[in-house]
């Protein structure tokens, strides 16, 4: 039996022994006993689903001290950066109690008997009901966030599924510790058995993708580790939904007016933007569109002095600090790219990676600068005017995101690469950063392919419907009926003959 | 050039030649003009669409009398049937006008900016837009409703998608005469060019299925037809969604006491259900859970009579015809499964099929039954008590639909049923049969696999959401933003900060 070890990507070196590999034995056990969970979430109703959330964010935040170092030592992310994300964890697993409380997310609709051009209509009614237990594949990027703890098992449990998560290899000790103070807050308020659990090990994955009882999956990560999981999945005599965040190049464009108008302040932003997590976020700039001319040159000169001072980075784990050595090499010596700016020679610890700022220009821009390179590089590319820009942009791939820093009394240019990139982009973020993803109602965390495998969303309230599915019925008794379909409304938006309806309150 | 050409299901002659097929140069001319057509489509607005859908739906009543006779001499599903279907299919497009003007499946929400305990938090907006031009495969048993003028266009142009349809082999000439009729009414009320187009031949919906301007797929058919057009889509370089509708059992429980209250009413109801359009619905209940003892022999006994006076049915391509009668030979000689009756000899005139009814036991059920037979047929299976029942049910796969025939006071049974059944059913029907899926706001027509291979709906107004995707907008100018998300409402339902807020009337 193989064991997990937590290593340190400061130093390179293993840790701890953290657990040994789950069997699939174990994997199996744990699907059953996920399915066998299902009924009992969904008795507890949506009241007793946002209890459940709210206890666990207040779990992870009373042991906030103990989780933060664990997630700094695996991760090298900094404990400020991991109190922040911590914050955003215990945020987005209230934020889904509330979405439980509004209620709208069920689409309860009721449709009365009655006379329509195509005859007599009988009663009809449609919710939304929880789709079955949901694997969840951790990210490394975000330990807490993406991970056991993260957006997908909120989203999945708020919806009523039971989650058995697959600890990611590079945070395995954060992602037991998670489980460990998740699991202890369930069973003190009661939770159903197996409404969450915790596998080790790429072949503990795989069992669980494959598991009959699994009814979706949710990943965070690369398109290669993506495709291997639905190759799994399509081999199922079941296909199942695979919700994959996949890959990103997040271009921002800065048009001559903003350059003009803020060239300092966007050099350090973007150089913020792009190193932030050591470039290790889904949502990283990693293609900046910069004018030609001088107020062009001083945004580019301005990010090239950032990453001249900055201090090496640390990546999550070898493969990661391995791939960028070697894409970074690789870009740099593309035809028509220049290193205009690195930071300084690593020391040779651990899984270090030196910063770097690339460039090349529209006309001559090399295919290779379109794919994702995880990790603190940019690549910025100078356009003369709007038709070489918009020439130029024609040939990107979709994205989660699209930034526009634009100017005061631009109009024009925006419209133009908005219209462009409109059918390859997820969100469109104007006069800010792609990084920094909010939790909210109206936020989004999607994209065209390759950036989601689906037009889904990982980030934001809408995430639970991904684990969800519509059924109706027909002419049914009120017994039978959950409550938020039957005649007395359970205080939920309605959807009535066509009408929506607000709860009295 | 191969011709596409008409036949009488009636005689199996070949009637007229309807077209050449489709040259893939035209599939792929047709299709950019498709995806030239989306801006056009998204700029006439929801009121824009829903007056083409009205448009769509008046020219297609004003040429009833043709359409329905032209669709009967194509298969042979009679004109009260087929003229039928044609209201639906133009209530259909009418309710989908009515979705655009009510607006609130575009999900517009809106969060303003402020402080969160995650920090400040930017202008978030989000909204549901057109996921761009959609192949459509018309189904061989719905030539309106679920083809060229059917469900899945219907739907898509409402979201706002182009539409290229692939015309069913076996009504090549309706298809053409509804695409005459509406591309008519589209010119006359300056629709974009491109808005729909037609293709006819396989080899053709297999260029569509792989052109890169296609976004999605709709598709009723077979399991096998469906499986072809996965695999062509999984070689793309961008896997599109496939929203296929493939194969249904649809069980219909009789409870002992229903069966006590009203037997022969219940066996004429299933037979009419299940011989309804020649046994060619996706919701034939295929499966008949009787109760043994007299109650349950009297609905048996009253099925058997009406088969054994019914004519013989015509099917609609010798395809279905080959396949019925060799299925419903394998299943008779099944052991366990026995004929109870069958319909008089077929004249050896065109597509005939006998219609039949086959019996086994809850006991003795052979897993051949449970695979989906189209044509006229349908097997009983007798039960001894609740335990007998259930530890049946257990073994069925999921289906659209599951019917309940329960007495006045039934309770116990129908949730036990519901309950083993709940997470493989789409939609429960009590006291009412599943064929004749009425259309309206809560309708769903879906299940999980192998009824459909996502959780969604392609009959009801959230088919809509099949051909939609969410974008969000991040701190955005209002002239950038689409109408739905600008600051005053243009009087829709939106989600303002996480409150749903009715338009003012």
């Amino acid at each position: 039996m193989t064991d997990v070890v937590s290593i340190d990507p400061r130093t390179g070196h293993a840790v701890e022994v953290v657990a040994p590999e789950t069997t699939p034995e174990e994997v199996r056990r744990l699907c059953d006993q996920a399915a066998a969970a299902v009924p009992a979430l969904a008795a507890i109703g949506r009241a007793g689903r946002a209890g459940l959330l709210r206890r666990l964010a207040d779990a992870l935040d009373a042991r906030r001290e103990e989780i933060v170092a664990v997630a700094d030592r695996e991760t090298a992310l900094g404990a400020t950066r991991l109190g922040g994300e911590l914050t955003r964890t215990c945020y987005q697993l209230r934020l889904f109690a509330e979405v439980l409380d509004e209620g709208s997310y069920v689409e309860a609709t009721i449709d009365h008997p009655g006379d329509t051009p195509m005859g007599s209509r009988p009663d009809l009614r449609r919710m939304l009901v929880p789709l079955g237990p949901v694997a969840v594949f951790g990210a490394s990027n975000f330990p807490l966030a993406f991970s056991v703890s993260g957006g997908d098992t909120a989203s999945a449990l708020a919806a009523g599924c039971p989650v058995v998560v697959k600890a990611h290899g590079s945070h395995p000790r954060t992602s037991q510790l998670c489980f460990e103070v998740m699991s202890e807050a369930l069973r003190r308020h009661a939770a159903p058995e197996g409404t969450l659990a915790l596998v080790h090990g790429v072949q503990a994955g795989v069992v669980l993708v494959a598991h009959p009882a699994i009814r979706a999956v949710g990943f965070t990560g690369s398109s290669t580790g993506g495709q291997a999981l639905v190759e799994i999945i399509n081999r199922r005599p079941d296909p199942i939904p695979f919700y994959g965040e996949l890959s990103s190049l997040n271009p921002v464009i800065v048009t001559p007016t903003a350059a003009g108008e803020r060239a300092a302040e966007l050099g350090a932003g973007l150089v913020g933007s792009y190193t932030m997590g050591a470039g290790q976020f889904c949502t990283k700039p990693g293609l900046i569109f910069v004018p030609s001319g001088a107020d062009g040159d001083q945004v580019v000169d301005t990010m090239a002095a950032a990453i001249a001072a900055s201090a090496p980075q640390v990546l999550l784990n070898e493969r990661i600090a391995a791939s960028y050595r070697e894409a970074t090499s690789r870009l740099a010596a593309e035809p028509g790219v220049e290193t205009i700016s690195s930071g300084p020679a690593a020391s040779g610890q651990g899984f270090e990676a030196v910063p770097l700022l690339l460039a090349t220009t529209a006309k001559g821009m090399p295919a290779a600068v379109t794919e994702e390179c995880f990790g603190p590089v940019s690549v910025v590319v100078r356009y003369d005017g709007e038709d070489d820009l918009l020439e130029v942009l024609a040939t990107l791939p979709a994205s989660l995101t699209t930034t526009l820093q634009v100017g005061a009394d631009d109009a024009e240019l925006p419209a133009a690469v908005s219209a462009a990139l409109e059918s390859r982009t997820g969100r469109f973020v104007y006069n800010g950063y792609p990084t920094g993803v909010a939790v909210s109602w109206a936020q989004h965390h999607g994209g065209p392919w390759p950036s989601t495998n689906t037009a889904h969303t990982s980030v934001g309230t809408t995430a639970v419907r991904r684990f969800l599915r519509p059924v109706a019925w027909h002419g049914a008794p009120e017994s039978v009926l959950p409550e938020e379909l039957r005649d007395a409304n359970p205080g939920i938006p309605r959807l009535i003959d066509g009408v929506l309806v607000l709860p009295a309150h």
